[in-house]
């Protein structure tokens, strides 16, 4: 049993300690996007690599053909076959700091300070994306070595080096070190907390399938005074196409496309509910009124739990200035499908197909590109026993229940650590919409460092009972 | 009286040296589109004013800020104000040669010649578009002075020099000849039979109006993941306007929008029905089958008799390679409608507009370009007297029922004459679906250049009854 109270109390006391050796880390400007920054992220990736043989890791700098990958294994020297084994997921690099006039202190000068509202904050780039994340946990696990000798699990390190420059080394690596890094769950610390005071875990991402599609009239364009009347008209079949996809309520009319999608346990769907999540001003920040999904859910349960069907993008005839009486041979759409719980997207995308080729009538021709592809969504049940573990410790630091959030889009670590190491991803993170994460003055407060390492602490003391 | 058969008669003895005097007029390469034949199209224009002055017109070459227009004026040594005053319309200005190795023959040294079929035909540029046309009226009139000493009606000659390079000139030198052009009716030669054996009338052209449209959603592109769901998505927007414009049986549902819109007369009808027109071959040449606009009319009723709604041209969100999940803050599309009878291009593009903001839902804005505009159908009444009695001299030429065709498209010169000089035109032609205008081994049938003259010796004497 580990001594969690001892570690908390470490860490309180620690702070001022931690924050200096956090500092040293954000002063490398390990931009991965920029080559000439490739030996700052050497840098890096040794510094994170030293910290974690400092801890009592196996630890090493790989390299790989971008940017190294950092692994470091944990083993207490009691571990059994029966030892919860996790893997730590985070990244050294970090975004570009450009525009630099728009900083108010260096990028790479991190500083403690207070805003306006006299709000403690480290502010410097890396500070919340990703550096002063990924140390929560380090920092949690040192604490913990510290006071009781041992961590309570066997733990992975795996420090990535080239999030922000999409990752190309990172599906080969982990082919490569599959056996290496599997693990009985990932806990990836890159995420928000609902609000400053809510602890969140994401358990919902949603996955995509993409098609493109021509629809083909007439042999070629023709002029609309000769052959206007007769002539199918492309564009007219493909809009027809399109606005068949939804009917009134906003349901997709696809048959077989709701197909894997549950709808959403009472409970999720009650503290959903109860989260204080304006409608109106994420519309309004874009623009809009009102809520285009299906009727019945609300916005955040169309964005969070709920299938789309989009046309992201549409082309055919004339575009230029003026007029041109053509009838095109041609009309073309692009479309994404959000996916949800168990849709197949391959599956959505032969649906979309017969549907689509259903819509047809008279002469139009729809053809598909061949391309069409995609990922399922990422949902781990809300009862998974390291979800349930983890929404616990982080109830027990914040004192408020832990909001099971959804995502809209996918993160490609939770699919490639489901795809290629068959082991799901736990979001959590302490990470705030207004941290300015990839803009100038980024910063992190010091309450989500300070909340996140101990939160870790309850965390990894939780999965080891 | 006029003494038709005389006539008649002539014409037929005089026909080889009416040829030769046609190639004179041929030889002269007034291409009007290229400066470099500027002299020539001057050439062209006093070669024609010579021969209007040779059979007794008061002609002239005026002069314009491109190339010439040439004027004669015939009046009877007998007219009375009641003697019919008609308008007689050609060019004298042909279309480029390019490609010059396509052509069997010099394009500018015309030769008769039997074809492969044994077809007795006139070959090379200018023949059928409109030099060989043009002349076939001016030998008529000379024909009937020859043996009758005069024409029994007045006539102006309009012959153009800009014809086949947009007409800059025309409508000012209208504007500014108002009270010296304007006549009872206009006979413009420039259009085909029915087929070899059948003469023909365009007694209709559509009129054509035109709008664009821009549909906005969010104010900004969004992130289909982030957004998804809740956003309104202005291509969803538009397609299902764009979709909703036609009913299934093709009708055009704009309330509206059939308002001046005439059913067929029932003779006409039957005739057009009566004609050996083969939608297969018109539809297949284009790689269609199924003629798709208004259930219930056939498709030279369709492209003749019924108004359209055409979507020309649209676009929206990400068109390039790949996929870009975007919900794009924008998408537009450019329409036309295709006019008949007395529809108000202007009311038809209000309606439209009245019917595409009512098809906006929620979020979606849809704004017009305000560069909406259009010109009414041609349409006249085969009743017209004009109409009529060509119509009569055209059978007793032929031998054959007279069709009152229409056209799909609009011919400029046609609005031009009625909003400008406010008269009715009547075109008769005698060109044939093979002349090849506009491309290499352009041909004008004798019995086109023959038949033609005869034609108009017998309209001419109708008209004067």
């Amino acid at each position: 049993m580990s001594n969690v109270n001892a570690a908390l109390a470490d860490i309180d006391q620690s702070l001022d300690g931690i924050i200096e050796r956090l500092f040293s880390f954000l002063r490398i400007p390990s931009i991965s996007a920029d080559p000439a920054y490739a030996g700052d992220c050497e840098k890096a990736a040794q510094w994170i690599c030293n910290e974690l043989s400092a801890i009592g890791c196996e630890a090493s700098v790989r390299p790989t053909p971008g940017r190294p990958m950092v692994v470091g294994h944990y083993t207490p020297p009691d571990a059994t076959a029966k030892t919860p084994h996790v893997l730590f997921y985070g990244h050294y690099d970090v975004q570009p700091a450009d525009p630099l006039e728009l900083w108010h202190t260096p990028p790479f000068e991190p500083v403690r300070k207070k805003n306006k509202k006299g709000v403690d904050q480290l502010v410097g780039r890396g500070t919340a994306d990703d550096k002063g994340q990924l140390m929560t946990f380090v920092e949690a696990a040192r604490a913990m070595i510290k006071v009781d000798g041992k961590l309570p699990i066997k733990a992975t390190f795996l420090i990535e080096g080239e999030e922000e420059s999409g990752s190309p080394s990172l599906v080969p690596f982990l082919e490569a070190n599959r056996k290496e890094l599997a693990c009985d769950a990932a806990f990836v610390c890159d995420s928000n907390m609902w609000d400053v005071k809510t602890p969140a875990i994401t358990t919902r991402l949603r996955g995509l399938a993409h098609e493109e599609v021509t629809v083909t009239g007439p042999s070629i364009d023709l002029h609309s005074g000769m052959f206007g009347g007769p002539a199918m008209n492309p564009i007219r079949a493909l809009s027809g196409m399109i606005a068949a996809i939804h009917d009134k309520k906003g349901k997709v009319t696809i048959p077989g496309f709701y197909v894997g999608v549950s709808e959403l346990p009472a409970p999720v769907k009650k503290q959903w509910r109860s989260l204080k999540f304006s409608d109106r001003k994420f519309l309004g920040d874009v623009g809009l009124k009102t809520a285009a999904g299906e009727k019945g859910y609300s916005v955040l349960e169309q964005i969070w739990s709920r299938p789309t069907a989009e046309v992201n993008g549409i082309w055919g005839g004339y575009t230029g200035a003026g007029t041109k009486t053509v009838i095109p041979s041609q009309a073309h759409a692009k479309f994404t499908f959000r996916l949800v719980g168990k849709q197949d997207p391959k599956k959505v995308i032969k649906a979309f197909q017969t549907f689509a080729r259903k819509q047809m009538k008279g002469d139009a021709k729809i053809t598909f590109s061949g391309k069409g592809g995609g990922s399922p969504a990422s949902t781990i049940d809300e009862k998974n026993p390291f979800i349930r573990k983890s929404a616990a410790a982080l109830k027990a630091e914040f004192r408020r229940e832990t909001v099971m959030m959804g995502g809209g889009g996918s993160i490609p670590i939770v699919r490639y650590f489901k795809d290629i190491l068959g082991m799901d991803s736990v979001l959590v993170g302490f990470g705030l919409d207004d941290d300015a994460i990839h803009s100038p003055n980024e910063k992190y407060n010091v309450s989500s460092f300070h909340h996140g390492m101990r939160s870790w602490v309850r965390i990894i003391a939780e999965l080891g009972k």
